[in-house]
């Protein structure tokens, strides 16, 4: 696995007691790395993927791990155990945990035993101490028996306030999260390198996708690609001619002509970094008249996006920007009419794009998402949308240079969504449901970039922009048939 | 996915309930289906995996399930929740739990919250609750949290016993392994499937062990067919000239000439069953007269295996023949010496084979393990060896028709094992050390195939049997130099 240089990691923990400094955060940080994760029983375990965040500060990439940081006096220390004759059978000779500890620039090791140990000194001696909530259930599990907290509040996020119970901080949420938002150089140019493998992961989908095939081969082409040249894939694959369905990761039917095909896939390399690129295929090669129509409008909403992302612009901005020219596009064609200002602000958009147009990406595809989407994707003086689609919007935040985010605009024909906006009349007669019943059975469009926000504007992320505008994706798709 | 007739699980779950009753056993019986396991974080989740002994009773493959079948009057329940237009938007319209659980058999459901409702129901009436212990955190947690038992202790299995802690069921523990462990026709035709296709995947190893590849190019081949066939890989695939690192997960190598690849790989089906075959390729093609030697032994000791799982046949004995003879061929090559019986008694041959023979398949590959090594691999009356090698025997049973086992010798040459039998004497004065130092870089074979025990004996599963033979291994890999 590529690791940067000890300097990196050593100035990145030297910036986080910087800012818990700033906000008053005394006592101690500590980060519990992953362990590894059962699949069916417990020394069966999924490819091993460690905290993002461990990894970030600390860059080790094996499980069992924990870490402190004093945030008085800086002292550092790294908790893990050194191999047994057991584990060099199974695992072969490692190095010892103090020379891995000095490739990441901490001075000091323990036993993995200690981390509890310190953990509890300091709760017992009223110093404080500072942890990030993880998705993980053994994580969540050993912090709880290390507090004494229980299982179901200990990640209950909040400032830390002598006498309270214990539970995963605020105040190290939001400087974890402050650091992370801007990628560094050295990130850029992996996340540079993972949507360059990203592109020709997406490349055998696109080249897979011909008549007759079925849907679980090309995803399993795919998913093996990121395995040969990463970690894997950076999310389950997405990948279904039902593409309406959101998370589609049903892959049984056979490629039809005449249906869309719908990609959301990426990789992730092996330090963790990650793409995420969606596009949508004409399954016989060439668009019908309607989905063309549908497609264009995607793909001009995805190009909107990128000409407005820019330094102080809000991403919630931009996305409101991408609902109004949708819903624009969709009254050129009837399927809404009225006022369309009017019709953005009531979030009709929400009936055919119900998620937001992008969220944070770098080490998780979901970038932190687990230290709470909202303090992630949010600005202190942002109120997150009760509505549909603007309401799932992951990364609201006025841009900053060094961001890494999702531009992925879509257009879906969702029947049951239709009934629950007439029923609840969300649609406030926007909507012109008699047209829509031709395309209850049209799918869904989704088109994905990766974008860094840079001084200027943004630039797309990857060396190699995969084919997006119809006619170009209706070329690239020739080369299938003629095969 | 497949899914047997609803009979098949009503059968089970009646044959469940009189083992239970013959041990004594009232009250409930309830299992716990498995949830998503975050990757990095909580909505980013590896493939789902339901919990084996959940699928072999209740059938249905999906998340957030849990079940209880009372032991006195046989009313069973399946516990989870309809979806939401949420759901409905990221996974699609799903038919109702009712549906669902009419599939297998089962006539009344309940919401999610409603199991922990009838556990602690239970629990308050002195009624007997029978669970089975789990490798996965979330459920350990949710039975801790359920039952008010610390999660530390919830999973000791031990007999139920009234007044006790509340903590996992020997009584139901047993039952489930009397069942499972008999495969029955239904289960031996998916195996059967699984291990036809486990030999597919094997073959894309075979192919692709050419001189200059990377081994991660071939590892990740092999998985992609396993996720375009099957669910994915039934384990982490171990690939790797470094043979003698038993679980051998680093890929990084390029192949050489004068090497020995070990490829240890099965794939599971969408419906959990398993396959798990080993070979071990010379890299360039041929076997050097030094490998074969070797390679030829660890062939015999595999045949030998075969020849003797028979009904009635411990498999702890077969494992003991096998040590035998692989230490009366090791003294034909000089690098044991003395009497053999005393030496295979002494666990000579645990230096070389530091892992038991083989261990039970199904749905899981190393079937039941959560349930516990001992209960599932040894009769009563079999107590587990202390030393290295036989002390690892995961299946030491009395055999029974429709036991599925592994059969899987190795020869591996790992200097730290020398030097720590050196050091602590385990030697007994058997090896000659100064013949195997000439051994020190030549690293481990290991040779696997999978069984079912049959009225008579056993037969291999699968239709066609991957390359054993060396002769016949260097001449399908002569197809690889051509090419």
């Amino acid at each position: 696995m590529l690791m940067f240089d000890a300097a990196i990691y050593k100035e990145r923990r030297k910036a986080l007691v910087k800012k818990m400094q700033e906000q008053g955060a005394g006592g101690i940080a500590v980060f519990l790395g992953n362990v590894d994760a059962p699949m069916n029983y417990r020394d069966n375990c999924f490819e091993f993927r460690q905290d993002s965040t461990f990894l970030y500060f600390w860059g080790l990439n094996e499980a069992g791990l924990a870490a402190s940081i004093n945030l008085e006096n800086g002292m550092e220390c790294i908790y893990g155990d050194d191999v047994d004759i057991d584990d060099i059978i199974w695992m072969g000779p490692q190095s010892a945990l103090g020379e891995k500890a000095e490739t990441v620039g901490v001075e000091h090791t323990a036993a993995a035993k200690d981390f509890a140990t310190a953990v509890q000194f300091a709760l017992q001696n009223d110093v404080p101490v500072h942890f990030l909530p993880s998705g993980r259930w053994a994580n969540r599990l050993k912090m709880s028996e290390i507090t004494g907290t229980p299982a179901a509040t200990v990640y209950d996020t909040a400032p830390y306030d002598e006498g309270d119970d214990v539970h995963s901080s605020l105040e190290l949420t939001k400087a974890v999260i402050s650091l992370r938002l801007i990628k560094e150089n050295c990130e850029i140019e992996q996340i540079d390198k993972a949507c360059d493998l990203g592109v020709l992961m997406h490349t055998i989908g696109r080249e897979g996708c011909k008549l007759g095939a079925i849907e679980k081969d090309i995803a399993g082409a795919m998913d093996g690609f990121a395995i040969t040249k990463g970690w894997g894939v950076s999310f389950p694959t997405i990948l279904s001619q039902n593409g309406q369905i959101l998370h589609g990761h049903d892959h049984s039917q056979t490629i039809t002509d005449g249906r869309l095909l719908l990609i959301d896939a990426g990789l992730a390399l092996n330090n963790g970094y990650c793409s995420d690129f969606t596009r949508t295929l004409p399954c016989g090669g060439k668009f019908t008249q309607r989905q063309r129509e549908i497609y264009d409008i995607v793909a001009d909403c995805n190009e909107l996006a990128y000409t407005l992302a820019a330094p102080g612009v809000a991403y919630l901005d931009v996305h409101k920007a991408v609902a109004r020219l949708m819903l624009e596009h969709l009254k050129e064609l009837g399927l809404v009419n009225g006022n369309v200002d009017e019709m953005t602000e009531e979030g009709i958009a929400g009936m055919f794009m119900p998620h937001g147009l992008g969220h944070n990406m770098g080490l998780d595809v979901h970038d932190m998402e687990d230290l709470g989407e909202n303090w992630v994707g949010y600005d202190d003086d942002q109120q997150r949308s009760g509505q549909l689609g603007l309401g799932s919007l992951r990364m609201a935040r006025r841009l900053t240079p060094g961001n890494v985010i999702t531009d992925e605009p879509g257009i879906y024909f969702i029947p049951a969504l239709w009934e629950y906006f007439r029923k609840h009349n969300l649609d406030k007669g926007f909507v012109n449901f008699d047209k829509l019943r031709a395309y209850e059975k049209f799918g869904g469009i989704r088109l994905e970039d990766d974008l860094l926000i840079t001084e200027n504007g943004c630039r797309r992320l990857g060396t190699t922009r995969l084919p997006i505008a119809s006619a170009e994706v209706e070329s690239v798709m020739a080369a299938n048939v003629e095969k």
